[in-house]
């Protein structure tokens, strides 16, 4: 592991890190904010995931999670969005290859290569961080912005008693019925939409559930609010009688300003469950 | 006046708008977060004046104002930090001409044309705040980084009256004893360096001071600390027997990791001052 930077931020350290990555045969980035807490004890994860043409650095900078992180003693985690590098496979798209990678691990050419995020976020990172900081991966939970919103649910629901919570802000939440999704999941996948079902948080809260409290806002001035399909999501929960709060933010856009607004609730919601 | 964009963000409106400016001599940007108090009744004004290379929008989306401005119901300001335009002089050096504008009238070729931020600042875009915002011009108070935090002290202490308070990040404190100084003010006005003083705010502590508490915030792990000079500012501020805080904040940088940390801070003790 090589550090980048490390600044002092709220008491603690936001730093960037690179690594090898055995998942992605390729060097990935990361950012990794710790709190002063963890000068004393291993503390608590939340794990931030990114939305479509995002690096490790967009919401470092602009969610402003790094302030609630650090008063609740919370670490946090922002990886990248995809594998990255001029040997690894790209699309002319925006939503499609580098920084798209969906957070699924490719089985079709080009893809298959470089492409398991599924992997990298579930397994090899957890233990990178786990072996180089002070965190305490038995108090983990997660959470992203619309195609990270997307990798945060499906991923805690595949992954039980692994996370004590869950969030999401925006999530893609119904993959397999979108524009943002049926694209992504058949080249990255293939054609079989049996394959995609563990990919498409609707469809697993409606196979799964979660057992544990979930927090979705959605903004309803969201621009693509045709793509994200919450209506499944909020459906299929209600549903299930899962336990969660689905809160449509009235006049709020896609945009990080719409994040950050309701970060500090979602850092809250994710102490507690995490009893930190 | 243009809107280039508004996004709902913590009850409010963060706004970016552009207007043709008669002091810069070209179109100019601005950024302006209205809180949800504007509503019902004009609000206080905090302006926030950016560091060399930034625009209006560094500010506005890395340093996390706007929680703190919607609690006190306060609108904040985020001019950008010179003109800008293929027609506007410019330097290949980062820290002359456009995005290092130093909040001058410049009086000295090819700068004078164009680079009256000084005017800009004090003078025009109050005005055209004023007239398009529920703003209340009678209630405002002055902030900024490292050039800007020169431009927030140096402006406030030569409009007496105006400002309720002020307070700076890492400001470049005492700009005609410095490289980042003594090479612009030479610039934009001329080997004289008696027109220098009004803007170089450790002679303006010397010579006027301030009717209002100021509170600087200072890294103490700064890389740009030699050229900051912030003990040339706190002798002169001790001297006079200012009111005012100046904190040096042990392992902090020049960078908006550091601005974060402390802004919640700064705007509560803007908030004070306004009576917000």
């Amino acid at each position: 592991m090589k550090t980048i930077s490390e600044n002092r931020c709220f008491g603690g350290v936001q730093g960037v890190y690179t690594a090898a990555s055995e998942a992605c045969h390729c060097e990935m980035t990361f950012g990794l904010f710790l709190p002063e807490a963890a000068r004393a004890r291993p503390v608590p994860v939340l794990w931030y995931l990114s939305g479509l043409t995002c690096t490790h650095e967009n919401a470092m900078v602009k969610a402003g999670a790094q302030a609630a992180a650090a008063h609740y003693g919370i670490a946090l985690v922002f990886p990248d969005t995809s594998p990255r590098g001029e040997d690894v496979a790209d699309d002319d798209a925006y939503d499609l290859g580098q920084g798209a990678g969906f957070y699924v691990n490719a089985t079709q050419d080009p893809w298959a290569q470089n492409y398991r995020m599924w992997d990298y976020v579930c397994a090899e990172l957890p233990a990178l961080i786990g072996a180089e900081f002070a965190v305490d991966l038995d108090r983990q939970a997660i959470t992203g912005h619309s195609m990270g919103g997307h990798g945060a649910l499906t991923i805690a629901m595949a992954n039980p008693d692994r996370f004590a919570s869950v969030s999401a802000f925006a999530p893609i939440a119904n993959p397999s019925k979108s524009d943002w999704g049926r694209k992504q999941l058949g080249a990255y996948l293939g054609a079989d939409e049996a394959a995609w079902a563990r990919h498409d948080s609707t469809l697993q809260m409606q196979a799964v559930g979660f057992d544990g409290p979930i927090l979705i806002d959605q903004g309803g001035s969201d621009q693509f609010l045709d793509l994200l399909r919450p209506e499944a999501l909020a459906q299929a929960m209600a549903a299930r009688r899962q336990e969660a709060a689905f809160r449509m933010q009235k006049g709020y856009d896609h945009s990080y300003f719409f994040v950050s607004s309701f970060m500090e609730d979602h850092v809250a919601f994710h102490a507690e469950a995490l009893g930190a």
